[in-house]
């Protein structure tokens, strides 16, 4: 068993949750191997790829990968203090950054840069928001307006409360096994054609350019080799828009969109369901939720249902390969999937 | 590169430390995966088991995997309160409990049943820092007699100060890669027979005999096999002596010992070096200090000394088969590795 789970130490006061997750599932008589993921918002996406490895390694034939977290136990003040603890603490949070205002930093600097423009930022979340009105699971089950976003009270300037994904509690859960024996147990089983993962620095000022994500470059990159695909081939992706800008750049970076292009394609329904790749189709992290272990998984479940047909009202028409693109940092950490049909 | 740590987030606050050792070493500009274990004193030997998941599985050719703890920068009792979020905060932390009161529990009982006396109970502390005073890097490197340990300051009756290990800031690291190409960076290559790993309840209330940890017997059975060795096989192990009477347990609970045996094993000298098998030839966690997440890597660093002949003044003659032993919780995560020459 694999679990992403960011900080069950501070958020609940429980570490070791891995022997946790084997012990409350009833695992634990079987003595099953039972491991705690932390990558920051990457967690969820760094579990799974360690669950792909422990199959690919033949260590395990079934392996049980879960993501969650429990944010709402404490108070906002810690809440926010905890969160900030995955940025640099040395260079960034003691001098009073924040997630959002490294977040507000990048979309600012994208703004001046041609790249995108304030409205086609918000749009991302007018996307998740309008995905999310059709997942019963999401947080958020209702569409919003471009205006809502734009008029939204401000966090971190040009960035409102509308441009950030929300405090969750959640969780989620995919089973893997190898893909000779998977029909043992499902009649719709789901490959992954790639699993990669790439760094960057921790803190954001360290970077050339804070336009793009090099670590989603690097991991976009080599899943795409690995896969022996093209972006063009994938009809589905479930990106890391902790914060709507984070949309724009996942896109880009991707290789889905060009650079100064990742935004218009918000705008003109390039990215919606039925457009030339849904985005987000479960909501986002801004509509489904954002329960930091859990969103990596959540992505991965949303991605198999729709590769299985399985996603009713937001179903995206013959979905061949599907991508999930899980951020931990400001682009510290990247975990990007490939799924698809057997 | 790996990173076994087990509470980053509290001890330092800063959550991330994979991203952070990729970035400090300088790797993220070649955007390398970095991926931080927790599986509290299990943290590092679970983070080397990932290690070698990944290159069995071919997602990676050379992993470096790291352990790390920083524990003094907290006061003493925010550090027994972080400790303490190892074990099970719903059944055991919140009445009371500790780590040191839980293992003094294991002790009385394996005193009531005759499994090991008081005495040899404490004599692993005396062998441990027998080694430990011929290991530069250990933390304590004095021996002490069996006095010194029966005199101390109580902990948790029966136990005292010496039958606890330290509170420790320390590292360690270690370079894996494909058997094939290991001659072209090394004359010395080490061969993994075998990475194990075995979950138990989180609480040690819920096990049907505390005198045993389940999952060290599941893990060492599993070892063995997949090794294809018997435990008289093995001349040197590091186990897990985080409180004195766990030394006993690993003893009877890998297998090298019968139950009854074991204490006796640590007071007749068939646990020291030129002995039967020679056991935390490091000094182990109690001499050569216990920074949780470095721990299982220490371990795995001290086998690889002895296998090379690196071992110096603590060598061990003749060592083909070398075990390393590591627990998260009270038994609650075991992984135990089993290296040779190759």
């Amino acid at each position: 068993m694999y679990l992403g789970n960011m900080s069950s130490g501070r958020f609940i006061n429980q570490h070791h949750v891995g022997a946790l997750i084997s012990d409350y599932s009833g695992m634990a008589s079987r003595h099953v191997s039972a491991t705690r993921i932390e990558a920051a918002g990457a967690s969820g996406g760094v579990a799974f790829r360690q669950a792909v490895m422990a199959v690919a390694s033949g260590m395990n034939d079934i392996v049980v990968v879960g993501g969650a977290e429990k944010m709402t136990d404490v108070t906002d003040e810690a809440t926010n203090e905890i969160l900030d603890s995955a940025t640099d603490q040395q260079w960034e949070a003691t001098i009073g950054t924040t997630f959002a205002s490294l977040n507000a930093m990048i979309a600012r600097r994208c703004i001046h840069e041609g790249i995108a423009t304030r409205e086609e930022i918000a749009s991302v979340a007018v996307n998740s928001h309008a995905n999310g009105a059709l997942n019963p699971d999401a947080q958020f089950r209702k569409a919003i307006t471009l205006d809502t976003v734009l008029k939204a009270s401000p966090v971190a300037d040009p960035l409102g409360v509308f441009d950030c994904a929300p405090i969750s509690d959640g969780a989620a859960a995919a089973v893997l096994c190898p893909l000779d024996i998977a029909e043992k147990y499902t009649d719709t089983p789901v490959k992954v054609f790639a699993s990669t993962q790439a760094s960057d620095t921790l803190a954001l000022f360290q970077r050339k350019d804070i336009t793009t994500f090099g670590a989603t470059v690097a991991a976009a990159e080599r899943a795409y080799s690995i896969a022996k695909i093209r972006p063009k081939d994938i009809s589905v992706a479930e990106v890391h828009d902790h914060y709507t800008i984070e949309g724009i750049l996942a896109m880009q970076d991707l290789g889905l969109f060009k650079k100064g292009d990742a935004g218009k394609a918000f705008t003109d329904g390039r990215i919606s369901i039925g457009g030339k790749i849904a985005v987000n189709t479960s909501g986002g992290l801004k509509a489904r939720g954002h329960p930091i272990g859990a969103t990596g998984i959540a992505q991965i479940v949303e991605i198999t249902r729709q590769i299985r047909g399985d996603a009713d009202k937001r179903q995206v028409p013959k979905v061949k390969y599907g991508l999930t693109h899980n951020v931990g940092g400001t682009g510290s950490e990247v975990v990007v999937n490939i799924l698809g049909a057997v």
